[in-house]
């Protein structure tokens, strides 16, 4: 079962060779009101002018500017009002010397008239108009082609249509619009992979890959043909992928890096047309590869999210971006290490998260779905580099676009701060536990912790304390306070005081799984799945609950960050949840 | 005709009328694969542990720990192999004492196992295997959960969906995905407009903003629905409003600012619900209209394009972000006046470029087409500052994401630079003729300026030249050199140009229009609409050319952009068109 990699070429070659056999997109038409995001095939040549017609560009009068030369403040001259032209319409009037016709702002000009007199030196009389200012010929008014001339070349092919581009197309009469067009079929093997949306069943999980490459593919302005799970038997697999490549202008398959799986792709690639690469030195990637079924480029990717998803970036959205005629294809920002980093002697590219300019992992193994859920993007570290040191400046290739929030607080989880999440916008929690919390808040991750008395020894020394509540902590049931619980992570404040309530009440019931926060926790209670768990009085809802012991959470801040912190200040002080008790001010 | 306001208010008092009136978004359901840029109406919930059995992380084989401590490199321990576990399959082997399972990646751990031994660490030797290094407990395997727990809330409400957003519904088998939806209709309303894809007729224009508007509504994650053009005619236009207001979640009109037009809505408004305000003081913006219809709140914008897209960021979009629970409507961006400015005693939104971090205002007048199609953003300029310096730190409102060129090329056209733009992604061409092209590029605006030897005079001082090309000009003409004729812009080097060729040949038809590219000017002898154009032989394409002079074209850069340069120089050095040579290599 051991896998075999014919020869490991470098990421630089392997990005060459699915450069060079990119896809061809083919030209499609789009409705005007679905064309946001697409890329115009062909330049976007005027074929009218714009305006198409001499226009006002006021309200006002239409005249002729030579009967107004004498004009003056205490000496108007007097024309005579021949008419009015409608807006829309062709005028029907003319106006000849010693005349004036109203008109509104874009209104045609009527023939024999070429300025506009503005209506604030214009005062109607009767059948006249006494005009007190002089107009120089074509005063306020905007002559035909004077904005767009007639074949002027007006948006460039490749464009991307944004509500901009899109408001040039109408205003070119462009209701359908050539676009570019790249068919691009998706679909993630594995016999252990289902549906989402269908019953989840023991030794399955749920496919991800086939979703996360059709968005981004989406995103690039390509149109993903989503085909979902393929099966992993040979004989059908070889089916499928030659219809895929037949219809499509790319294929992008995910399977699982295991050997048996990669090695479908690999054969059935071969069996159908031409391996061009098997194998990347890189991590994560090394299982990719890369192939032309007839004109049509194949390209595996490995199966675990996070690692689809950045071997996407290196080598797909290049790719994409290139066939649509774009130039770039990712963003890198710039960040410092939040810790110290040890690399492998293979080129890595590692998840991170990135935080008000600092950078962290977020690794929790690639299989993990929380880690495709906080990578923000990932750095690229050379064989070379073994250790990278805290603090050092690096680059961050995103997966997605950086949504600086306004206040990222971190540490102890709460209902209380649920609930200031669900209220505020702006706000970024990271529960992960008082120890941690501190730690961010230190790393400049997090603008400010929550942390719990019930740890004691924390070191808060030079943070600035800016709110504390007194919660309630006690058991939340259904019945009666007994039977089989829910529990804490291992280490958890909330995991030393639960098993501190459960020994001095003498509970024994089975442990039935853990909960990482109060609502969490309730649920396991509500659902039936457990009788019982600990948490906080604000998270049991309509469940019993019994107050056995209480801590105090304490909300602390970076100076640097305290402004950020006020809108969240307030919102607790204004708070009112059952079992906590927020503390009077906090002393200067 | 005079325009009533019965009172302006300011921006701020309007935000919050706005605001306060937001539209409630209603939830929907739509498809994983359609998730993309959507809101989540409420938190992911996990309803399933991730994963959802004790996995194996790497390829090997499942045994018990407690076999394996004797395990050595020097001598290894040996195990009997019981089976193989089928990847998406329940094991049907057990791992009792002194037994072993080929196990795969991912696979669901065979009970009996707790760990499980890498492939490096284990020989197959017939039935058996030998394992050379000791496991710990649940060394290689993900226990049930350890990614995400039972009930933990994974996703909050109001999250905007990504690719990875949408990774994590995925793996939570969440196929449904509950996304708030707002449904906004959009409609134009003036008779002079005419939908996009009609032919265009005498006195009319092609409505814009129901584009542009329901475009940058879909930006924002809300659903429009495009209406189009609806009639101006009084008891028509309260019949499709009402409609329109039971229909939807907000109603968004444009209307021309002129008066009559105006008045429409906001008496339509008054009649069939309530008015809020009719007019801001505010440039451009007087005309917006806001009131309630039924519950439905109906904000009226501005005609112009750009000021209609200006009114919408200030006033709608906010509205819209809110009510999707969205904290950031706009991106803010700081640049530098590349000119001084001067500005009215209203406050005023300032439509601007922003290019290479030099802001310079791009209002061609506010109904035109090309502003709109330049403006990246908008100034924010208060009724205070009369004046701003040159080189001030400025705020820009951006309407648009900010795609950073890689190059930007300003000043004569030349169809040579064209192709070089239609080859380069990351090439903006500035074809604003030589004059200008110097000057964007002293204000830091543009890298490189295209210059002709045409004009005397121009100072390059200071600037450094890159290459320089001679071309043909002459006539572009179909069948004889005479009749017809198509000009370039009064005072432009061509038309110089032109004029003095034209005058030697005792050329006198008549002009049909004015060209402000070689292209365009080939273009209309193409069409018939024109006999005969002044231009590059290199645009002449399949018509006839007769050369009557040239020019040379110097590309000129400023020193602190020299290295961007250097594709567009080999592009140009490798480029063969007719009636252009490149000169030799440029003096250093």
């Amino acid at each position: 079962m051991s896998k075999e990699f014919h020869r490991l070429i470098s990421l630089e070659e392997a990005l060459a060779a699915v450069l060079a056999h990119r896809p061809r997109p083919s030209a499609a038409t789009v409705p005007l009101t679905e064309a946001l995001g697409r890329v115009l095939a062909v330049p976007a040549i005027s074929q009218i002018e714009v305006p198409g017609f001499d226009r006002a560009a006021m309200d006002g009068y239409a005249v002729r500017a030579l009967d107004t030369v004498e004009a003056r403040e205490d000496r108007p001259i007097r024309v005579r009002l021949v008419g009015a032209v409608g807006m829309g319409q062709s005028p029907d009037v003319e106006v000849a010397a010693g005349c004036a016709a109203e008109i509104s702002t874009g209104g045609m000009m009527p023939k024999g008239a070429d300025a506009v007199v503005m209506v604030e030196y214009a005062h109607e009389l009767g059948d006249c108009v006494l005009v007190s200012r002089p107009a120089f010929s074509g005063e306020n008014t905007i002559s035909a082609g004077s904005d767009i001339g007639l074949f002027e070349p007006v948006l460039r092919a490749h464009t991307v249509l944004g509500p901009r581009e899109i408001g040039v197309l109408a205003a070119l009469g462009i209701e359908q619009v050539p676009v570019l067009n790249l068919d691009v079929a998706v679909a993630s093997s594995g016999n252990e992979l289902l549906s989402p949306g269908s019953p989840l069943k023991p030794a399955r999980v749920y496919d991800i890959n086939s979703y996360t490459v059709a968005a981004s593919l989406r995103e690039l302005g390509a149109a993903p043909r989503h085909l979902g799970i393929i099966p992993d038997q040979k004989d059908l697999f070889v089916k499928e992928l030659r219809q895929a490549a037949d219809n499509s202008d790319m294929v992008i398959v995910s399977g699982s890096t295991s050997a048996g799986r990669g090695d479908v792709l690999y054969e059935a690639i071969a069996e159908l047309g031409q391996l061009l690469f098997h194998g990347i030195n890189l991590k994560p990637g090394k299982p990719t590869v890369f192939g032309l079924i007839g004109e049509t480029p194949v390209l595996g990717l490995p199966g675990y999210p996070t690692s689809a998803l950045t071997v996407f970036r290196l080598l797909a959205a290049p790719a994409v971006m290139a066939a649509l005629g774009q130039s770039k294809s990712s963003t890198v920002l710039r960040g410092r290490l939040g810790r110290p980093l040890r690399s492998e002697s293979r080129r890595q590219m590692l998840a991170v998260a990135l935080s008000r300019g600092t950078v962290h992992p977020v690794d929790k193994g690639s299989g993990s779905i929380t880690t495709l859920a906080r990578a923000d993007g990932f750095l690229d570290i050379p064989p070379s580099r073994e250790y990278l040191a805290e603090g050092e400046e690096v680059e961050v290739h995103m997966l997605a676009a950086a949504q600086e929030p306004d206040l990222v607080l971190a540490g102890e989880s709460c209902p209380a701060l649920d609930r200031a999440a669900d209220s505020m916008p702006g706000l970024r929690l990271l529960s992960e536990g008082s120890r941690q919390g501190l730690k961010l808040v230190r790393q400049g991750v997090a603008d400010v912790a929550s942390v719990t008395s019930a740890l004691p020894g924390l070191d808060t020394s030079g943070l600035v304390p800016l709110l504390a509540y007194q919660r309630d902590l006690g058991l939340i049931f259904r019945d009666r306070p007994e039977g089989r619980f829910v529990g804490w992570p291992k280490g958890s404040a909330m995991a030393d005081l639960q098993e501190g309530v459960f020994r001095r009440l003498a509970l024994t019931g089975s442990r039935q799984g853990t909960a990482r926060s109060h609502g969490a926790a309730a649920a396991w209670v509500a659902s039936g799945r457990a009788d019982l768990a600990f948490g906080s009085r604000a998270a049991a809802g309509g469940l019993q609950f019994r107050a056995e012991t209480g801590d105090r959470i304490e909300l602390l801040s970076r100076s640097d960050r305290l402004g950020r912190a006020c809108d969240l200040i307030a919102f607790l002080r204004s708070l009112r949840l059952p079992g906590v008790a927020v503390e009077p001010q906090m002393p200067e």
